[in-house]
């Protein structure tokens, strides 16, 4: 994808945000979105199969990401070290100034049960890819998963407290300070 | 609902799963398990919405189960000793005479990507409700949540070795044995 397309994709993704914050999600034609970006709905269409993939067209990247950072860890790293390294990854995508687009993001998926569906597919999907990077790393089952499935259990609930609308704590800050409570917890 | 009422669901889902392992779960039709069951297609949809609800009925009593367990844990244990607790007591659900019904149900979900879903959302719901159970005994967030999401990962992670072809432990055991992975992945 040339540089023009990959400006045009970030066009439609903030043309699309600014339609959904403003008139709601349901209102938003893509007709409207293209216009908002001053493109074609036909060009809408060579990046993003409906409007919904504007919501979860970053998660691809992510996992990406996150089992890179999966495998590129230091052997000697524990599998939930390992995860855990991924999880601070990931903060990439979640820096302050994405958090008002991400909080938008969480009130539109909560609001509608089939991006709510779409979301939890996503995260058993990233969920199993982990899984995968850790099995490669060496780490047998059950503890591939069960480290995987507690990684994303940390991912949700740390993302959950990053967008609430009262949060002031950074992403990193919150993924660490979770962390640090399930260790707690698990040894009690 | 009565005696009667009761054996009619238990025979219609006796039947669903007859026909679903041995013509496939799309080939099977509701006629086809009313006839099957010896009763009407009338009487399958006063206990069942539609065929798929045969494989998901049990989740509210499952959940029920659960929750009761959590609240019903003495007040000195910890958060993750209820959840443990309601873990072993779902084992009421699994034991190994309904091994071969759930080794089959499990077999139909993986085949159909909207059952998955819809097991996706009802294992998302049972999170809330253990998460809304562990805020009644005391247990503050992001603890409560953590403790329920960590609880049921190692409730999928468990149930998919229970459900493994080859696997021969009994639910309970698997079940310990993963909270005891659990927590000694938690302490590294």
């Amino acid at each position: 994808m040339g540089r023009w397309e990959a400006d045009a994709a970030g066009r439609f993704r903030a043309a699309a945000m600014e339609l959904f914050g403003e008139i709601g999600y349901e209102q938003t034609t893509v007709a409207a979105i293209a216009a908002r970006a001053g493109l074609t709905a036909r060009t809408f269409f060579r990046h993003f199969a409906d409007k919904r993939e504007v919501l979860f067209d970053g998660s691809a990247r992510l996992q990406q990401l996150m089992v890179a950072s999966v495998s590129g860890t230091p052997a000697e790293a524990s599998p939930l070290d390992a995860v855990a390294a991924a999880l601070l990854k990931s903060g990439e995508f979640f820096d302050d100034e994405r958090r008002p687009f991400a909080r938008l993001r969480n009130h539109i998926i909560a609001a509608h049960p089939d991006l709510h569906e779409r979301e939890l597919i996503k995260l058993a999907t990233l969920s199993a890819a982990l899984t995968a990077a850790l099995r490669e790393r060496g780490v047998d089952e059950p503890d591939a998963s069960l480290v995987a499935e507690t990684g994303i259990a940390v991912f949700r609930i740390a993302f959950a407290q990053w967008v609430a609308e009262s949060e002031t704590r950074g992403y990193a800050e919150i993924v660490n300070q979770s962390l640090a409570r399930l260790k707690a917890l698990a040894a009690h």
